[in-house]
C-alpha cells in the first residue's frame, strides 16, 4: 500500500491501435485508459481486484458517471502515468480523479469517475463493506 | 435530411462483447455507443463524414470533452435507440446531448460530448467551414 | 429462419474507431467484425443468443481458434455484409466460414472459427443439445 | 537488443473490460493482445514503432494473416508472458509465431502472423528496407 502522500500512477502507452486515422487516441479509448487505471488501483491500493469484490464480497462497484477533458493531443507511443485520487468517498459510492501526464509531467487528459457499490446478487446500491471503507478514507485527500 | 423537429436516432445493440464478468456493459463500451452515433450523426445529418472532413476540407472534429451518466443497467442483446441533439454551436465548437433508450423507452443512459473543429495541418482550432455551420445550426434547438 | 440457399449475411460498416493511423482497420477489429457477425447468426438463425444459451441451457460456446485474411483495405465507411455459413458440424464442435464483401462484391477479408460447446457450470466440453444442432445441420452446407 | 536465444516476452495481464459474461476474454481481445506484443517487438527488438516505420521509411506492415488457437482459460488477473518468434523472412513479408504463457508456465494461447510490408504511399507490397531485414534475418530462429 503507497501511502496517501505519494500519489498511485499507473503507467499506459498510448498504442497504435488507441489511435485513429487522424493519428490521435480515439476517444472511447481513453476511457478505456481510464478504467484500466482504476482497475489497477483498486487491486494494487484497495487490495482487491473487481473479480474477487464479486465471488469473495458479493459485491460489484460499476462506474455510473464517468467524463473527461482531453488537453494535449495523444498520439502514438506517448507514455503516460495515470494518477489516480479518491476524491470523495460515501456510503455506497466513491469518486475519482485522474489526470495523465507526459515524460515532461505535461497533463494529456484529466477524468472523473464514480463507482457506486452495490448487492451484485439483489443487484441493489449497498454499503461498502466496512473493511474497504476504511482503505479507501485512508487513501483520500 | 431530417427535421430538427424529428430528432435523430442511432439504433445500437448491447454485444457479447460490450460486457464484462458483471454481464453489463463495460463503462468504455459505452462511449463507443457515444461516439459511433456521434459519427452516423456527422455523416447522416450533417452530410460530411469524418474522413471527408479531413480529406477534402482540410479539418478534424476532436473531441475535447465527453461524459456520461448510466442510469439504467446494459445488458447483452439490449436494444437501443441513441438520440443525437445538438445543444450548442459556437464559432469553432459544437456541444451535442446524446440519450439512450431501450424498448421501453426508459433511458439507459445519456451523454454529453464536445467537439473542437481544427485545422487538421496545423492542428489549431480553426472556426468551421460556414456551409457545416449553417447545416449544425438547422440542426440544433 | 433464412434457408440453407439464402446465405445469412451480417451488414457491417468500417467505422472511423475501428481505423488506425495508417487509414485502415486495425487488424483486431476486423475480429471483432467477425465475433459480431457470428454473435447475429446464433441469434437470427439458430435462435437462440449467447446469453440465453448460458443461462437458459447451461452451456457456452467459446470460439477456440480464429483466422483471418485480409486481402482487400479496409478504410473508414465501407460497407461490408459479412457472410455466415456453417462448414462443419461435430459432436460439441463447429466451424464457421466467413467472408466480408464490399458494394462491389469484391472480398476484404474472409476468417474462420470454430466453437466449442461447454457445459458452463463444469467448464468441460459437452454435446450440444440436439434441438441446436438439427438446426446447424439444416443450416450447414 | 535481445539474442536470438533469450526470447523476446511482452507482458500482458487479462483485464476485467478483455472479459465477456462467460469471465474469459472475449475473442477479439486476444488478437489485441497479440498485436500489442507484435508492437512492441517492433519498437523494441527492431528498433522502429509503427509511427516512425510511416512517417520516416514511407512504409507500413499491415497484418495479412492472423490465428489463434485458445487452449485454456483466459479469467481476468491472469499474468501472460506473450512470446514473439520470427519464423519466417521473406522479401517484402514476415511470419511471427506467439505463445501466451500464465504464471505456472502453461500456454493459454498460440498464434501466428503475417505482415505485409508496403510503400505507405503507393499501397502496394515493397521490399522492406535492407537494415530492417538485417536485423529480423538475426533476431529470426
Amino acid at each position: 500500500m503507497t501511502q496517501p502522500s505519494s500519489p498511485y500512477t499507473y503507467p499506459r502507452i498510448i498504442r497504435w491501435g488507441d489511435c485513429d486515422p487522424a493519428g490521435i487516441a480515439y476517444t472511447p479509448r481513453i476511457f478505456d485508459c481510464l478504467t484500466e487505471a482504476l482497475e489497477a488501483w483498486h487491486r494494487d491500493i484497495l487490495g482487491v481486484d473487481w473479480l474477487r469484490l464479486r465471488t469473495e464480497m458479493g459485491m460489484g462497484a460499476p462506474i455510473v458517471h464517468a467524463e473527461a477533458d482531453m488537453v494535449r493531443p495523444l498520439p502514438p507511443d506517448l507514455v503516460l502515468d495515470i494518477e489516480v485520487r479518491v476524491e470523495e468517498v460515501g456510503t455506497a459510492s466513491v469518486t475519482y480523479a485522474l489526470s495523465a501526464r507526459g515524460p515532461s509531467g505535461d497533463e494529456h487528459f484529466r477524468g472523473r469517475m464514480v463507482a457506486c457499490y452495490i448487492d451484485a446478487a439483489a443487484e441493489r446500491a449497498a454499503p461498502m463493506p466496512e473493511s474497504l471503507r476504511q482503505r479507501l478514507l485512508a487513501n483520500s485527500e
